[in-house]
């Protein structure tokens, strides 16, 4: 019996959206608000989703408090309070997108999780606008 | 890469449930108080799903300022502050039930989409209804 | 030992505003695309605010229950599904601005309520439009 | 034309996680404060998907308040304030896990409805945990 | 310069609503499904309101950090995953209605505030519930 | 009749906590990961209070329109996709707290609304973190 949980979790970070390989006019008019050289920021809101078997003797597919503490060791502490693109590695040279990021926290949770589960990542950056990955 | 972004709206509409190849009686049965003749109202709110790849250049799927320029063109602007039965054309012989206005929405939507673009739209009609639909 | 209980409900309306003693051409001036002459409508939520003593024996300001049931009676029963402008008898001359419509709950709840208590209301049009009304 | 149509209700119960066939001991290292034999509790908030084609008649994939008056009988009056382990049949010996509660969830609607609709239950324990269940 | 700082802070609980010194029949005619002799439950939502002036040098009224900590230890560690009525020492004799448990949490709060603050409390019991008590 | 209106806004900043008549060590110690200095964000919620009389003819304390577009024009355009610290001049020399920014957006619409009206600005750094100030 496969069920799928789901545990949100929050970050506060500043971004700012830019392609190093292009000219400052380009990036403006690409990225508009978002390139503004002194960056801008977010509360970041994370649902990991995971599915799997539901275990018989827990009744857990995963027991949350672990999956929230691999979210907080893993992401929240790398990400929170930091700026997106001076502080974390991952976006030295990948732009901070909603889309990107949820990409690299798929990627840091998906070697971290067994490889029974599935993973689907939601990163909502405003209440408006949100993305889903799932590799 | 394939990504979901997700971009939200409202409008603000009135309504009544009727199908007009009914009677009255049959209507009032079926539709109960929402088949007022004088109509009544939401508060919609409109969830668009736009599925593709990332692109490597922008990071984006889709540019989710344009996403939501064509909705606020194609869809407010269409929608909102009307009576969905007596001013938006769609709605002239279809009953306006969340199901069908979400069917019309994607509709719109789909045909101003690059067909590389997978669509899904969720509607609520109040915090407790909502429909999805992606044809 | 005074505290507040506050009690949510929720109605769906349709309504248009309109100053029955102005032209046409003032009145869509004024009110805009809220004076669509087809009407339009909203998910009103409402917070009744029912400030009294606590009682030592119940552990109450007010059973909630009781709370719920009067504003079901007198407010939802009366305005849910309904046509503000043309079924709701309190705004046949009266425009159904939200400051308007949490002025009659108010006047509803207020002689139904016993004198002990204070009494506010708040009612949002919209998730960003809101009113708070306390006679 | 298939669409899902979600309908959202809420319940509010106790309950603590305990495997019976295991030492107390293991249990409160299993589970954690979550093992308190005097129980703790939630306001769980549930969401049922049905999908099924759109009827051209009515426009509805299902009538929305047959559906809720469905939830209402077998789920809601059955899990609301209500102690899940002592009170509610389906836990006697069934651990009250959020997954297992979607599960039962899924099982008493599913054979209530007709086979031509999918189903699927997202049951939130908290605001921050949640999981989906379909079969 | 005055302002108010708000925090907010979750726990779940059991509860039941019972006066000790009533028969149980009058219990249950005045708490209906309230008094379940087996307990229910909640999600609590608690924010508390500090009012004092804006320090000039930390541009803070208080630190948010240091109250929420104080939160944390004397009420969230004391009510979270508890049977209120069972296992929480203010509670003994004192039936935990929403008012009474606001009572209590205020009063905690207020002896660990310095007196140059204003102190508020809202407690949500459920989405469509909640108390404010100010002493 | 005195009523009070509330409108809900949005903006997305980065900023960061730091006196600069402090040492770095103090700043660190103060405001902790605040102080990062690249910066984080936040999505700032904001809700305007404006009390006054129920206008006979309109209906309307204050043309909520107008609200708005005041509030767009002199907060959302200069506080929204920048960098509180470096781009808005409100803060070159004060603290970017809640506190003092909800001061500052206070001053600023207090002066272009009527003196008729009473004025108390809420503003939301994250979900669980506000400030109230009312002058």
């Amino acid at each position: 019996m496969k069920a799928t949980v789901i545990r949100k979790e929050h970050f506060n970070a500043a971004h700012r959206l830019n392609n190093n390989k292009w000219s400052s006019e380009k990036n403006e008019k690409i990225f508009g608000k978002c390139n503004n050289p002194n960056f801008h920021g977010h509360n970041y809101t994370l649902e990991v989703f995971v599915t799997g078997d539901i275990d018989s003797e827990t009744g857990y597919v995963i027991d949350t408090k672990m999956l929230s503490e691999l979210i907080k060791e893993h992401i929240t502490e790398v990400f929170d309070h930091k700026n997106l693109n001076l502080d974390v590695s991952y976006f030295k040279k990948l732009n901070p997108t909603t889309e990107n990021i949820a990409m690299i926290i798929f990627n840091i949770i998906r070697e971290r999780l067994d490889d029974n589960y599935e993973l689907k990542i939601k990163l909502y950056e405003t209440e408006r606008n949100a993305v889903e990955f799932h590799g």
